[in-house]
């Protein structure tokens, strides 16, 4: 496959090995959350039809609510590729089209730039998603992969917003192989990543570079621990090892909980950060 | 003061120390990060008038971006006692009527239950507040108290959602020492907190305890870390304290980042943890 050929054997996955991970960490976790159900956006993306189908696999396909929630400027094809996602594993979608609510905000807070009015869909989004949360009881399911996680690429409370992520463990060339072992249909595999918020947007585009490049770095520097010294002597560019290690250290606040003023014996997220499964 | 005579020694605050620290703490984590202005919301509460005298005294009132965010069923008088929280310490108002943001969410999600609203409510507050921080560069500061936070008496993504937080650490019948302290206005201090969600609204009539109460048992149970046997020994009813540690258990999700599957060596915020000053 293309694809792993790229990388070399450090980020080739095992994906029957992952993929039976993943379920029953979704099992296990919503479960444990007190929930049957669960819910997420859809964006005709790989990520969210890898989501997809895992918890397809972990909960049944009725018990999946997936979100197709297009802006009035969204790719029409993203919405093609969330339906034909969402057919291939038997899940029924629901639509909710976002853009009234958006352009009230937009129109409230005068923006006209498009990086604020992207935070602004996604945020929306996530409004969306958390209502569904609370009327059908179905926990959040993320589907931020890790490479956008470490750097920081998505919208705090918005995109990154979630109870339970199974794939923020996975760089993005990792889901590509996860998904073709998954049955993602091709089309959604192949095609150019694009947070779709405004016209021609494109991740590597934004980014600039693409994410074979991004992931080899982040997983040596990452998972590996390298140093600057030990990266540029394996054959990282130095400016580009820099960059990356800036957005890695300037992004650690979407990844963390509120920072919070110790005045106590007993501070939240300082010294009162109990397991999920807390007993007391 | 009546305030302190009712919560016994543990929970009488000293008030010139704490003041102290939370706006060396303001100062502290506000440069850190690269900012030099932080943004509000302005609610007409204690929470948020003590947050905004900090901040004033942190950074200067002109550094300050107050924040009210009024939905067409507020009570008119939360408003004007925002307007007199920031008078009172010289910060300008800006004010965005979320009426349209909300009223588009309501429709396209076809939400009548009062508690969905809410949620919508608290969380198009965040879409402003975050818009206005990206506009100005400005942190988002936030206004929970440990009370609420340890609770779970706020919204996911709405309330909940900041960067920091300067009275997450102290407990309600703490903020209103503060508050005296501070000199909020005696009006602020002594109403009866409510989020102002539908009329007639009150934290202690929907908790269905009062805040004394409540975190004179909540000091003991997680500051002094006691047992239930321990607390009832102290006259402590049985079912309160039960009713009391289960909210907490139970509201755990909304204290921590998204979990995330492992399936790396090195995984965000399972072995992924670095402190704010992360130095590479």
């Amino acid at each position: 496959m293309e694809t792993t050929s790229k990388l070399g054997a450090d980020l080739v996955l095992n994906t029957d090995v992952v993929r039976k991970i993943l379920v029953e960490f979704l099992k296990d976790e919503v479960t444990r959350a007190g929930f049957q159900k669960v819910v997420l956006g859809l964006s005709g993306g790989v990520d969210s039809a890898v989501v997809l189908s895992l918890a397809a696999d972990a909960f049944g396909p009725d018990q999946v609510r997936a979100v197709l929630m297009p802006y009035r400027t969204s790719n029409p094809d993203s919405r093609k590729d969330a339906e034909e996602a969402a057919r291939n594993v038997g899940v029924a979608t629901e639509l909710v089209d976002i853009s009234p609510m958006v352009d009230a905000a937009l129109h409230a807070l005068h923006i006209t730039d498009r990086l604020r009015a992207g935070n602004v869909m996604a945020r929306e989004r996530m409004v969306v998603l958390y209502d569904i949360s609370m009327r059908d009881r179905a926990l959040v399911l993320g589907t931020s992969n890790k490479t956008e996680l470490l750097l920081g690429y998505g919208t705090m409370f918005g995109d990154l917003a979630s109870a339970i992520n199974p794939i923020g463990d996975l760089f993005k060339t990792q889901i590509w192989q996860l998904a073709d072992a998954l049955g993602v249909p091709p089309a959604i595999v192949a095609k150019k990543p694009s947070a779709d918020l405004w016209e021609g947007q494109t991740d590597e585009g934004e980014l600039g570079f693409t994410y074979h490049e991004v992931d080899r770095l982040l997983f040596q520097m990452v998972d590996q621990r390298r140093t600057d010294a030990d990266l540029m002597a394996m054959g990282f560019d130095e400016a580009f090892v820099t960059r990356v290690r800036t957005r890695i250290r300037t992004s650690q606040f979407k990844r963390r909980p509120p920072v919070i003023a110790k005045v106590s014996t007993r501070t939240i997220n300082v010294d009162f950060r109990y397991a999920r499964d807390w007993g007391i």
